[in-house]
């Protein structure tokens, strides 16, 4: 589940190990070009954690942001 | 299951677009450069061909290639 | 220079390593997901031979190939 | 230049777009799994920041992160 916190968005995603990770990276920087939407995003070794809001509208969470978040979900 | 055709590993993979595919091969470069092995392979959109011979060994099919095609199937 | 080889256009692209040649290849995949067209391509080691046609029109070249094709030409 | 922050090393690259700076990660993630060394990274658009530090020394900067350092800078 995506939870908002300080006006973000906020999911973490763990899985087995890096490959398996950066293998969702990937496809979610599809995503993110093919929406023009990119997402603040961190990873350390099995684990990313997503932050979605949206700079045009001063960093609050807008409809772009589900929009990503949804995409993001139909990955995994 | 891989088949040896014309001296290489050969094993076709379908998924079911091209954001699949291509995270698969970003797992596959992964754990090529870990390996120090490379694949010949294609992909054209969800279809993602891969063919494994060993150049040091004159393009025949060693115990490297089987290596890599072990990992690879590990990945899906 | 891309040259158009049995209904398709074609460009070798040389690069120095796999490493070299992965980022190419990454940045293929966003701007090909983010044009809807995406490419027949292989790559060997440090080499991407990239193919380019619509399968739309029966597999000839149309401008979505040209498009693309500019559109790869910027990244390197 | 990197710097030396709260015990890890820690380095900023700016790319001109997330095209370019996506490109730089996914060949961050090849020489991360060749060498077995992780970073914590993050990125937003065409920024990305790495720190660098070894889990297995409680999280202090040792000579794994100096070399994985160096092989990152080799990349831009």
């Amino acid at each position: 589940m995506w939870s908002e916190v300080n006006n973000k968005l906020y999911k973490k995603f763990i899985f087995r190990n890096f490959s398996e990770a950066f293998g969702f990276m990937a496809r979610v920087a599809l995503v993110a070009e093919k929406l023009d939407h990119h997402p603040n995003w961190s990873n350390v070794y099995n684990v990313v954690e997503v932050f979605l809001c949206t700079h045009e509208a001063e960093n609050t969470v807008t409809e772009k942001d589900h929009q990503l978040a949804k995409a993001i979900d139909a990955l995994v």
